[in-house]
């Protein structure tokens, strides 16, 4: 019973429990990796790295490993690269949305400028691919060359889109599965693969990190409203005239389309503007919708990891929990 | 005779002449990978890709692969990938530099803005990879993943040495071997191997890519400060306070080390600071100097080709020359 309610009050330490040592290789990989002598990277990458961060793509990876096979050092390998590619990701993103907080601390680009951040992010992407080459298999990085190129023409998409309040819902969706549920995708896949799993297997893994990323992706357009402790500021995406699940969800059920037309072309966003907005959003019940279509993709994770029935499966069904539980 | 004056008038076409088919092919598989359906990365990239360009790198893979053995369908890729790797690097060096004109054209930053041109420069880094996994040879992925973080590693130190006037002439061939040279040589090295020679074979083709790669840059840093006629504009290094070879060799030879010092601290570049150091380079015969350290390894790229006696690898040694004739 101790197991049980420990999991449903933090699953996600509880899962990281079971794979502390394969993390901590992990972690020292990453370090490797960016030890080259160069002072500008070591001081970057390290304080982007050891400042913590969920870590979620290495467990992932190393979790869908050991449901269906057993880890190994190919699995670290991965597990290391996946987090170094969403590293890349992360400075770059600090730089398009000219962030200024991530995790509570200042952004790289806040403490050193942009263009470090620029050429950082490019080191690390590469390093990523120098850590999949250790694996000696074609496959890796076969799923996480396209899994990248996914993530940049999500990013670009999303640029392209920006004020676009006629975006479909389709076309959010397949943003989103671009630039963050291919990731997680293929860190599972790639995971399962390293373990030993065949293809079939492998692929179920990679329905698990699609509809996982999915999830979590809505989740965290629907906290960029509502949530002022997750170490961001709050109305980034607002801020940055992106059109996310909520702001789509909400146009489209009003009958007053002027009054996003005017928020979204507004030069300068006010604190009354973006409050204004949040209270529409209340009232049109946008986050709740938004929070019924996550859960719909928790649901369809759940269901791809049903035939791996194992503690570490049931660990991460409650990691999955765990993030509707906002 | 009329094919030797021909060398001598314009060996790149001439060389490029033998490889026509080939580059088309290139171009084409270019084209395909940049197709995505995802307008802003068909605008930018193929405006990029079509705007022309040397295509020095594909075409001495192209060439490598050549005179070591035959063009394959992998030496296509590889050809493809290296230009893609290229094109990354432009437009994110362009972001960086914040430079405005690039082939006497307006950059892409300078057009859409510096967002797309980093997400794009991403884009393009992974498509480059998937072209790599195409050949379903790891060895090319490990030659040329190596080959993109010392890329950026050189581009973080260059940055890093900014205004740095005591760096060591050492220090500066590091930066211009990791940002410039390696790529050169991975293109032949990787060029040679997908040819089916073999890696002592192909070190050769390295050797002269590095080579080649060091003479080029050197130049380019001399032509920053005297050639008007490029498509860049002039003076770009000395307003981001680069510090090149010409500014080394006069900055270590000049008694008046404060003439500098002012030079490189002013806050801004006036048309008059800059012509003081244009004046001063050619008065400490800077500019003569950097060419001796040039035709060094212009020197040593010959001799790396030499035994390999082809008429493509004559043509080869007339392109070094024609960088030379200057």
């Amino acid at each position: 019973m101790l197991q049980e309610s420990q999991i449903a009050l933090d699953p996600l330490p509880h899962l990281k429990n079971n794979f502390q040592n394969d993390l901590h290789k992990v972690d020292k990989l990453i370090l490797e990796s960016v030890s080259t002598g160069e002072p500008l990277i070591e001081k970057i990458a390290t304080t982007l790295i050891s400042a913590g961060g969920k870590r979620l793509r290495p467990l992932l990876c190393l979790a869908s490993s050991h449901i269906t096979g057993i880890i190994t050092q190919n699995s670290h390998y991965l597990a290391a690269a996946v987090e170094l590619i969403h590293a890349a990701t992360l400075l770059h993103d600090d730089v398009i949305d000219e962030s200024i907080l991530r995790r509570d601390k200042q952004t790289a680009n806040t403490l050193w400028g942009n263009k470090p951040s620029i050429l950082v992010g490019d080191f690390l992407f590469a390093r990523a691919f120098e850590l999949m080459v250790k694996t000696e298999n074609i496959r890796f990085l076969d799923i996480l060359a396209n899994a990248s190129s996914k993530i940049s023409e999500g990013e670009i998409t999303q640029l392209r889109c920006i004020k676009s309040l006629g975006l479909s819902i389709e076309d959010y969706l397949k943003v989103i599965e671009y630039k963050t549920a291919t990731l997680f995708a293929a860190s599972c896949q790639t995971g399962a693969l390293s373990g030993g799993a065949n293809e079939d297997v492998a692929y179920q893994l990679y329905e698990f990190g699609r509809n996982f990323g999915l999830m979590y992706q809505i989740l965290d357009d629907v906290l960029d409203y509502t949530d002022e402790s997750r170490g961001k500021k709050v109305g980034d995406d607002f801020r940055e005239r992106k059109v996310t699940l909520p702001i789509l969800l909400a146009y489209q059920s009003d009958t007053n389309k002027l009054f996003w037309h005017q928020c979204f072309n507004d030069k300068t966003v006010s604190n009354a503007t973006f409050e204004n907005v949040q209270k529409r959003l209340y009232e049109l019940d946008a986050f709740d919708q938004s929070f019924v279509i996550a859960k719909q993709y928790a649901q369809k994770a759940k269901e791809s990891l049903q035939k791996f029935d194992s503690p570490i499966s049931e660990k991460m069904n409650a990691l999955i929990e765990s993030f509707l539980d906002v």
